[in-house]
């Protein structure tokens, strides 16, 4: 079942040509932002880099070969590795040619430790390569768009087991809980990365009936009121009651890559404005699918979408109802909330190898969320989907 | 099971006198470091001040009243809220006199988002109050500790289930699956809140045989090779063998604070070394038991330990093998690592109030991780343990 950490020591675990794809990309984008060398520390774009995270940092000049500063584990083995104390060795030790401009990861790293690295590169001016990383890793190649594909193929494995696990006066959180054990000895690694500061969430959501309405304060789709106000997201103990629908949108991290999938199942007869809208959600799914293509701006989509939900008389609740979501998709792959952003203010042009999680969703008073989601791979030929799971509403068995 | 949720709308979760306590503490640390008024947006330290987590500011002046500038969720109702889209439109609202120092939490907050808010004060000095915070937060009140005291007994529930858990042919991956599930049914958050950018954990540590002497990027005390380079640390998917030890360091996070709690289990008899070490880190507990005080230096516990692993002959062995951990213990609460730190070169001096994880622990080859952790509350009479599991190795029948 687990994946088996690599035997030997090897510091990268990409395969030369795949780390030279990867790096051809960034400095493509390091020469269109006129950054001469960037420094990356972030555990996210580590794994991207390398393959593997560890704690240090990875020095890429436009020109030259990379180089590993590495604090810990100790043992790794590679080209150009220098093992540190701490940032100030990079520079003390190899006496790097101080870079022009110095691109260091300014919307991820606190601002205590950029003000420091910066003091390491005295004649160079600090610039942030955020962007460059983020742009970089919208676009998958072709082992990333696989790493996703078997996380897809592992997460609908989980979901089909779904309607197996609930029993009869569950609470969601119940259901949850074995909805997450099936899914780590599917191999789910339970880490849920998200970009930026303030968003936290714990395997992902699970919500039912009117607890779907109860607004986060996070920056997801849906809410959920939680079960304790330092985690005010997802499952709230309440029980499941005939006439409510599930809607899980559970963790897909099963290779370091991420899929992103929300299936909505019911217990009983659900009102037919339930019905309409998660026909609606499939609907707006089926329309983006021919519409989605490199060059299109994903501002469209979610134009688009709205207009769909808009036309069907069901507004007010497209995208949460107390409170709305700004968005009806996202980027995803090592993180949960990547580049393009679906949204209407977007300035983001879908390309071939994004990969994308579209999920416009409803939540229906007294009944709870309906929709799906899907993570699609875009291609010249249209959008592929990555998690095929059955799209109706599965009812449980009572 | 669940601890519900406040059914009111109130923003403030704490009683006016348990949030005043707080708000003292925090003012007098301003007030030491000339720091006229706070913003606070890190949602650990956001749940410290208002018992909840929201996306948002806290706005505390030195003197004067609290404002709470809220952007999600909707809904909120109590004093001095605010509701905002962006930071720009805290001053905007209300036009703030202008504070001559404003502390922003520059050690958690991307360099981009202090920038941001930097600008919005341009006539004040914009400083770091990560420390005043983080200082506040260290010495607990009687209301956080009895939280912890109840994640302790919770904690203590989950491990009592450990022996049961186990089945023969089990890999260590599997096991954790299960304790996992436990902690979760027994109201486990699942949430590991750490302090800092580069730390990531699922749920804990559960070390196995030789996997606990593989090393980590982290700086947690023990490491382990994980299932998947892209989170190398803990469990690895090999099967549990006679002659090994289960070292379980499990997520105690059951009221949003937590305990920190390793136990050590075996299958099968154990190598005498192993024995031995177990014994020590007991041993340890109970010497530290009896110097820990307010007025002492956190360092002086952990030159203790030191001295006693050294003078048992297993100095190469403690806080690791291949690579070691520079610490034996640290302060816990809504965070995992807070303060005091309790290392060689550490500066702190134990208070009343703090709540300190103790965790000396030994590798030992080809057997695997012993010795325990134990979370403790600091009083005038000694450490008071909030975890108070057996302390022996348990053995699980086969």
């Amino acid at each position: 079942m687990a994946i088996h950490q690599n035997p030997n020591n090897k510091l990268v675990l990409l395969s030369a040509d795949e780390q030279r794809r990867r790096l051809d990309r960034v400095r493509q984008l390091m020469s269109d932002s006129n950054i001469d060398a960037i420094l990356i520390s972030d555990n996210a774009n580590t794994y991207y880099i390398t393959g593997r995270v560890f704690a240090g940092y990875v020095y890429i000049p436009i020109q030259g070969e990379v180089v590993y500063f590495i604090k810990r584990p100790v043992e790794l083995s590679g080209d150009n590795i220098v093992y540190i104390r701490k940032p100030e060795n990079i520079t003390e030790t190899i006496g790097l040619n101080a870079p022009a401009t110095i691109g260091l990861e300014m919307d991820v790293t606190s601002y205590s430790a950029i003000q420091r690295l910066s003091k390491i590169f005295p004649g160079s001016e600090a610039v942030n390569s955020s962007s460059v990383m983020n742009r970089a890793r919208a676009v998958k190649t072709e082992v990333e768009v696989d790493m996703i594909r078997r996380s897809g193929i592992a997460h609908e494995r989980v979901y089909s087991r779904i309607p197996h696990l609930f029993r009869e006066g569950m609470s969601d959180i119940e259901l949850q809980v074995e909805i997450e054990r099936v899914a780590r000895l599917e191999g789910c690694l339970g880490q849920f990365r998200i970009s930026g500061d303030t968003m936290e969430l714990f395997m992902g959501n699970l919500l039912v009936g009117p607890n779907a309405d109860n607004p986060s304060p996070y920056d997801f789709a849906m809410g959920g009121a939680g079960i304790n106000p330092s985690l005010p997201v997802g499952a709230n103990g309440e029980e499941i009651k005939p006439g409510e629908t599930i809607m899980v949108d559970m963790n897909g991290d099963f290779t370091g890559y991420m899929t992103d999938m929300t299936r909505t199942f019911a217990l009983g007869d659900i009102e037919s404005l339930a019905l309409k809208a998660h026909q609606c959600s499939i609907d707006i799914h089926d329309t983006l699918k021919t519409m989605a293509r490199p060059g299109v701006e994903a501002k469209s989509l979610y134009e688009t979408a709205y207009k769909m939900a808009k036309d069907a008389g069901l507004e007010r609740f497209f995208m949460g109802h107390r409170q709305h979501a700004g968005f009806i998709g996202h980027g995803v792959g090592i993180e949960i909330n990547e580049l393009p952003v679906i949204a209407p203010r977007s300035k983001d042009i879908l390309q071939k190898g994004n990969v994308i999680a579209i999920e416009p969703k409803f939540v229906i008073p007294n009944v709870g969320a309906v929709g799906i989601e899907n993570t699609y791979h875009v291609t010249d030929d249209g959008l592929e989907c990555l998690t095929n799971s059955p799209e109706q509403i599965i009812y449980f068995d009572v």
